[in-house]
């Protein structure tokens, strides 16, 4: 599998690179960024995924995000995909929540979505074998995940169901279920269809709900965000996860929305959280 | 004079701001950004300017700065100006050397430039005013400011013209002797015309030259910065100063280009720079 290598530049000691490659998964020509920080010949460091929010590409954390030196404080590979296939002959739709920038991080079964909306496999299984190929990554059994938003419940989903692979998941202001919300709603139905059994391998609620565990899970969520009590629910999270025994830390930000201005205050947390678990 | 508020958002503790306001200066819609660190009521904190580069708005350094984690730790206001007056009406250039983006913080005097481009004027004066009519500033006579490439220029002519009103200066690569250069020598003569010696004023190392003075100056520079040898020279910097007799730390440093991702790794260390001036 070969990578472009868009642009590399130096930062915080070490390499902010922006890639590109053509994607089996989807079929189309995908970007991601990857920062590498300063590390010895030969070394190799565990990674943090960082899945994006609705109508986001690989740019917005790579510019806003502000993880850099947290990752090299810590020395963790930091990855940021693209949220969904693009480009001419992808299909799209004229609202924000859905198409091109709004991938939800699920393999769509319906038309005209199916053919390239892929991004389940595509982060799951395609991009970590790419990225194990051309970076000096640690053990990918041991990596850390997390997200914003449409992000945050497809870091959620993905941890959940691979807590083997998975040492740290966390999420700022995610979509914690999105069967019983209209982003949501509106996503699985017309990537996964209208039978709700199939919505529930994508919905990090019902995947506890259903046995899903992990040891211990990071959310930040600002209480001035917009979207708090129609669209993220953070509160049926909290239930699922005190009903499993999981243990969730939910850290209610008094004034912080649903910006970047919010994800980049608490990015330094999680980064943390996410060092001390892969090294721990 | 009213400002309007066009967004805010917490971030660090404190608020970040956007802001426009009709420029009596530039007879154009002006927008800023200001980041206000959390402080208690009726707590005055001091103000550090940060001026951008050619083809930049408030916008490049208010996402990529990293500026903010440091201003809130060291309790400093961080102001972005727009690098230039815009609009329909407003005269450009197809470069983007020249005209909008491009103001180089002159107040031209050659036609088409001269009913808009006052930017020396709306930085000097006019900003200043209303930055300490609508936010809870300190002493105006005790500011600091830094800026990057025509900012770096911005910051150190600012600088050296008005020691009085500024305890801390420092720049990002910098264009140091515009009056020597490609990018200043368009500039310089598209706005102030083809006699030099009106160029003098704009120009930190002929301002240095004719006898202004400050009594220490931090400049970072990346040796990997595309547009060192031709447009930047820092050299000539340190050989102004060292005649002068002022302290500059000229830091060139290993690797870094000429990007946010240089001017990022290395803001918290302006920031630090300026408050310990500001306060020492």
């Amino acid at each position: 599998m070969t990578i472009e290598t868009m642009s590399t530049s130096k930062a915080h000691g070490g390499v902010q690179g922006v890639y590109a490659h053509d994607s089996e998964a989807t079929g189309t020509r995908m970007t991601f960024s990857v920062f590498v920080p300063e590390h010895e010949e030969g070394e190799k460091l565990p990674v943090l995924w960082y899945l994006s929010g609705l109508t986001c590409t690989h740019a917005n954390v790579t510019d806003k995000g502000e993880y850099r030196a947290a990752c090299a404080e810590h020395r963790v590979i930091f990855i940021a995909p693209d949220t969904s296939p693009r480009g001419e002959g992808v299909a799209n739709d004229d609202a924000y929540d859905m198409g091109q920038g709004a991938g939800f991080y699920v393999d769509a079964t319906q038309e005209p979505w199916a053919p390239h909306f892929q991004m389940r496999t595509y982060i799951e299984q395609e991009l970590p074998a790419l990225i194990a190929e051309h970076f000096p990554v640690a053990d990918m059994g041991a990596q850390a995940i997390t997200g914003h938003s449409m992000g945050g419940h497809g870091a959620l989903t993905i941890g959940l169901r691979h807590p083997d692979r998975f040492r740290s998941v966390s999420a700022f202001a995610p979509i914690v279920a999105p069967g019983q919300v209209p982003w949501g709603e509106k996503a699985l139905g017309g990537y996964l269809g209208q039978d709700r059994a199939a919505w529930r391998q994508a919905d990090a609620v019902a995947l506890i709900e259903d046995g899903a565990r992990l040891p211990d899970l990071l959310v930040d969520q600002g209480d001035a965000d917009q979207f708090l009590t129609e669209q993220l629910r953070p509160e049926l999270l909290a239930e699922a996860c005190d009903k499993a025994g999981i243990a969730l830390t939910l850290r209610m930000q008094p004034g912080y929305d649903h910006s970047y201005n919010f994800i980049s205050t608490f990015m330094a947390d999680h980064v943390a959280w996410a060092a001390e678990r892969l090294r721990g």
